[in-house]
């Protein structure tokens, strides 16, 4: 196999500090023929279903045994484990803490190993910044070919942390859901599946939604350009979870929302007050 | 040809959303022998003409062949073509909405290509996120050799969207000029060419700065470092147009200006209340 | 040796500026055969003890023989001379102020060359955008094996700008220190070294610290996950200085703080007020 190795990067970590340069730097001097890529960085901060949202969206997207490395780490230093996750096509490095587990369950765990070998760590293990002395050189060196076995013990499954992506009640035209995720755009993600609202709602329909006590009118779009400037829309995003936009402008700023927020989607026939 | 094609990426998206990352992903699948620059993201979400100011600017440092990949696109979805132009040194490849022509025209555009052929496309196509589905994977296979005319049919010349840089207004010490960006140090990059400037402007001499009703003086520096502390300048930024700057602070802030606003720039002699 | 070099970048340009993009391109096209990492960007403007603080605690783990680009240059296109700085292990490229003063002088310099010859600067020096123009191209001519001597004369040692870390007065269990970086996450770091701390301090001793006339309470401890959510904590950080965190939190949020802020840190027996 002459192919060059990926390794994506994924991070709480502002891009202006230096912590994600020195992680591309330990990698660098343990493998140089490496190509490292930045999926996303500066998430918000130890927010850990976030960013295991961000990784299930994005994983499927890179080349099979891409080697991702996740540092959401709230509690590195402490006793929670630094594990290696063998899956059908990629391997995950982080902390035993959920991160990695949407996108690893998803794809098919075929192993987990414990980071125990002192060998492919730094030679100086802080308390603070395992990203830098435990997971950048584990990724490395299994870039460079070292089996996973050679890191250290099976982690049992029952002690695998894994997360839930919540999911709405769907009733008749009525959806009780949540904010996934807020984009940069300020488009909101919801965690309605696409393809569950698609069984009963069609392009065009027109509803209200309810967020922190307030209505909002919304039309089911296909994408954000087939509204109106400045019109409230409800479409499947690229990430196939419904997602509520405003064209050329910002969602979670019309609706003052925030992660983890409820949001009642409403048929607007079902609607009480629909002149509201 | 033994060279590392490169692909360099220019988009309004957040460096803290998954979206450039799954870009990569998408081009390093299809091609991992490529080289991929980020020239700039975060742009001004939906700003055409200021992404096409990005990539004027920026487009020339790169080598001979680097194929520009270009997501500032706010028609996603809709009928605005997806189309790839081969100018005279550089392949630029995304929405027909005018984000490339500013660089395109300038380098000479030597053929446009609509990118019609689902072959290069991903398997599913949502229509929320061409740079993932049909611009990346359009720039990879370029990468890798496939001719562009593979990709669809040419796009006439008369359906090529473009935009134009706004003129100022100069006539005998007083220009009526315009701000086109503003860079993260508050520098005020105007429409002002270097050039038309120095004909009759010279280092050292003073100005007047009128901008939304106030004004400001400032004097023609050759460079920040050469103003006081907190001065006010004029000078011809590295893009070669006029700039307003304040050593070791921000103009944008000071003038209190945005993108678009109008500046009128008068040489302190002809300036009305000097004193003001 | 075929090992591909590397050109690590450090700036205060913002991620949302072409600057960056320009300067790998303009690498690129002198060396496509060159790794470019983003060490940091977007660092506080103008700010050159920050940067060199940020280089100091990062250099290190880069492969020797790495070179550094650091570009926080106030001072561009007046007479401060642009500088190669050859060390022990690495070369640093840059304006010399004091920018690379910290690192360079940590690793031992070996020599100091001004870059003069114009050959190996792009054909148009502009007076604002030595990124550009003159350090770029001198790290991409180094990386294909141009000697350094090539570049200009020797700076004698004693133009050499550098600078110096302000040192902690220790007396007692009373640390008069200052706040040398604050981390995206808020973490203050002081400029008192660990191992000057732990020679007095142990692992859950209490401290009160006083910050612009305000006390707060703060437990000395290994790692942010010690602590209870939103306690203030003292630490050990990744770079070997002590830092202030709130776990889960923002510790410069909660004490207000700004770099250069003094801070002073009693140990809890010695406070005059422990319970306020």
């Amino acid at each position: 196999m002459s192919k060059t190795p990926i390794i994506a990067l994924v991070t709480d970590f502002s891009l202006n500090d230096p912590y994600i340069g020195i992680m591309k730097g330990v990698i660098l001097e343990i493998n140089p023929n490496v190509i490292i890529v930045d999926l996303a960085h500066d998430l918000p901060k130890f927010n850990i279903n976030f960013a295991a949202f961000v990784l299930l969206t994005s994983y499927k997207y890179f080349p099979k045994g891409t080697i991702f490395v996740c540092v959401i780490d709230p509690g590195v230093g402490t006793k929670r484990e630094a594990i290696i996750i063998k899956t059908k096509n990629y391997i995950f490095v982080g902390p035993n803490n959920g991160v990695m587990s949407l996108a690893a369950l998803e794809d098919g765990i075929i192993e987990i190993r414990k980071i125990e070998n002192k060998e492919y760590m730094l030679k100086r293990v802080s308390y603070t910044f395992h990203g830098r002395d435990i997971f950048s050189p584990a990724a490395a060196w299994i870039s460079r070919g070292v089996p996973i076995e050679t890191f250290g013990r099976i982690l049992d499954r029952k002690d695998f942390v894994s997360i839930k992506i919540s999911k709405p009640v769907i009733e008749d035209g009525v959806f009780v859901a949540e904010a996934l995720a807020i984009d940069g755009f300020g488009n909101i993600i919801t965690n309605i599946r696409g393809g569950d609202f698609l069984k009963t709602e069609k392009f065009g329909y027109r509803y209200c939604i309810i967020v922190n006590g307030k209505n909002y009118f919304a039309r089911f779009a296909r994408t954000y350009g087939d509204a109106q400037k400045n019109e409230t829309i409800l479409l499947i995003g690229s990430h196939e979870y419904v997602e509520i936009a405003v064209n050329m402008g910002s969602a979670a700023e019309r609706l003052g929302i925030n992660i983890g927020d409820k949001i009642k989607i409403i048929r607007l026939e079902l609607c009480k007050n629909p002149k509201i």
